[in-house]
């Protein structure tokens, strides 16, 4: 029989850390830390598997975690969710973003995408028949070019992703960014997947602007985030989704055939460690000091670092030490030097030669000092 | 803007579920037990999560429980799987259906399936697409009509969803009728999903025939499982899918965009439980118990019991209490007798009207003998 979906491939972020177990290289690949989570996040887990909260959840996620993420959204960025109305605990932000997509993308419906994009967005609008219209922010600083953008809008396009921090470029976009694209659409008939999931992940000061901010677009806005990086147990797979009413009954009608329910003790357990708030406002320090404690360590290299702003990641233009393409320097350097990164390529639509690899510093000291000992080496 | 999926009602699980609740009455609609699971599984939880398995498991799942599924299916139904390209872990057995939907069901592809039937199948399939081609088992036995299964395969036949033991009507089939259905499906050009949730609750002897025991279907057939049922935790939402090598590619191609991977120290702790077979070979038994005090219980009323052979549920014709339609029956017995069930038109596609209920069974003795109270004073 013939495949439904013949030009698919493995994932890069399996295909890479696969790659790096091959070849027990450090694999700064696929983001994830290398760290243990808090232990009381860890004692929780326990008390309610104990208590016996381990049959399935509500289909819309456990409500103590409902209220905690309305109560959060209406601190941070005053806008006020209704928590049986709007908010759904997920699988991960994976499951939310691609169960967005099944719930409004339909065949020949164009999808505007900004470059470098995760990379689940686009094979997932195309598997509901979507057609992708990828929008490449500007090397190296990745910002949005606007009139590119208002000429991508067409009467068939149906939804537009955006993810703020921007994975794997690190770039925050600001207040201003937000205002240009809600201006930009509000007369289009389209939706927005916002995806935050590295919220509590920026640097420098710099404020994270929640598309939540912005109460104009409520309505047909999807905004995604993660538990699995707020509390460093990625494994867990728990994230959620918030959305107007009206939307978010659509992404129900999906969403409850998908997965049906979501982890209950986990679901128990990070809503419990989440009452405390210093457990996820610490978390920008955090990772700035990994970021700046990497960045340090690879500024007496060669690479070429592309500042980073946000997230676990940063960049580096790799061209004073190959010509190869990026999937093949990235390789190489896992097999021989035994660091994994992820190419940039594998965030682009179309042919992509900037020589960039991705590296994520969510990681122990230790690490970092292993993987920055054989780069200084290269 | 319009709905996608304008159809689509709330899963009648969660419906009930919450009419249950809002009601306080005895909760015999959703299928989970309200009994703890085994505390060295809760044990073996606590343990891994301690030990930090709290980051992405492998997207295809953790190579212990890969390992042990197909020794249990090896031994149990004599067919090897390989553990690396045949298996892969899902979020439920939920999410393993639908995502076997989502890979092979393109527009137009006709879909075959067997009433009554889980109410996802039917949904997931239009939501790729394909259109639903219902027969029904007869009635009270529900065997199938074969004659009937013939006249229904067309070229666009890309998909027959079986279900063994059968949801919610108890049926076990035979090894003749998977006999009967690879004659059938010799010479077609079509796939099978094989749901096998309730696998370890077949009672009176009767034994689980596997689609697993049919090897030469085994390129075209997903077969689906769920440890949330074999252990007692169907909030840990852990199941898994069995394919041919070619097959489980397609299938990968969807599940590492949808949820990418599932509950890292979840899948170590059922690996870890399982190694000790009583935990799964005493299930049979354990149900059948249930199975028989609860029926006993109901022999005193005045509904007509169809008899169960396996699964969580027993079903029972109510035409000696009401004349009302069987969704309006359930409802009126969750607010004014406290007692929850599910309607069996929920599993049919067409108008439905054999005044049956389903009531779950997987349930303390104290739970059942409170609902068989209020029941006997109908
Ligand atoms: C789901 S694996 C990928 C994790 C991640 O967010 C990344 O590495 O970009
Ligand atoms: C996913 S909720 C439904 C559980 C179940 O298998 C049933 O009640 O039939």
């Amino acid at each position: 029989m013939n495949s439904k979906l013949p030009h698919l491939e493995t994932t890069i972020f399996t295909a890479m850390s696969k790659l790096a177990n091959e070849n027990q290289a450090i694999n700064l690949a696929q983001g994830f830390p290398d760290f243990d989570p808090h232990s009381s996040l860890i004692e929780s887990l326990n008390y309610y598997s104990y208590q016996n909260y381990n049959q399935y959840a509500p289909m819309i996620g456990v409500e103590k975690l409902r209220n905690f993420i309305v109560a959060k959204v209406e601190k941070l960025h005053q806008t006020v969710y209704h928590p049986e109305n709007e908010v759904t605990i997920t699988n991960g932000a994976s499951q939310a973003i691609f169960t967005a997509i099944a719930a409004v993308i339909e065949k020949g419906d164009e999808v505007i995408i900004f470059e470098p994009a995760y990379d689940l967005y686009k094979p997932a609008v195309e598997m509901f028949g979507g057609i992708v219209k990828p929008i490449r922010l500007t090397y190296p600083n990745y910002t949005i070019d606007y009139t590119k953008l208002k000429e991508l809008i067409t009467d068939k396009t149906k939804l537009v992703i955006f993810n703020n921090p921007n994975n794997p470029s690190g770039k925050i976009f600001t207040k201003d960014d937000l205002i240009q694209i809600e201006t930009i659409l509000k007369d289009k008939n389209c939706y927005i997947i916002s995806d935050e999931v590295y919220e509590h992940m920026t640097f420098d000061q710099k404020e994270h602007q929640s598309f939540a901010r912005i109460p104009s677009l409520k309505d047909r806005i999807f905004i995604t985030a993660s538990f699995g990086k707020l509390c460093h147990v990625t494994g867990w797979k728990v994230g959620y989704v918030l959305a107007g009413a009206e939307l978010m009954k659509e992404f129900r009608k999906v969403h409850q055939f998908n997965v049906f329910s979501v982890h209950t003790p986990s679901q128990y357990a990070i809503a419990n460690y989440l009452d405390d708030e210093h457990n996820y406002q610490e978390l920008n320090d955090f990772f700035q000091q990994k970021r700046d404690y990497f960045v340090n360590g690879l500024s007496t290299t060669r690479f070429e670092i592309i500042p980073s702003e946000g997230t676990y990641f940063v960049s580096a233009n790799y061209k004073n030490y190959s010509d190869l393409n990026d999937r093949a320097f990235a390789e190489e350097l896992t097999i021989k030097n035994k660091v994994a990164t992820i190419p940039f390529s594998a965030f682009y639509h179309d042919k992509f030669d900037e020589n960039v690899i991705r590296f994520c510093f969510a990681k122990q000291e230790e690490t970092l000092d292993a993987a920055l000992e054989r780069l200084n080496k290269l």
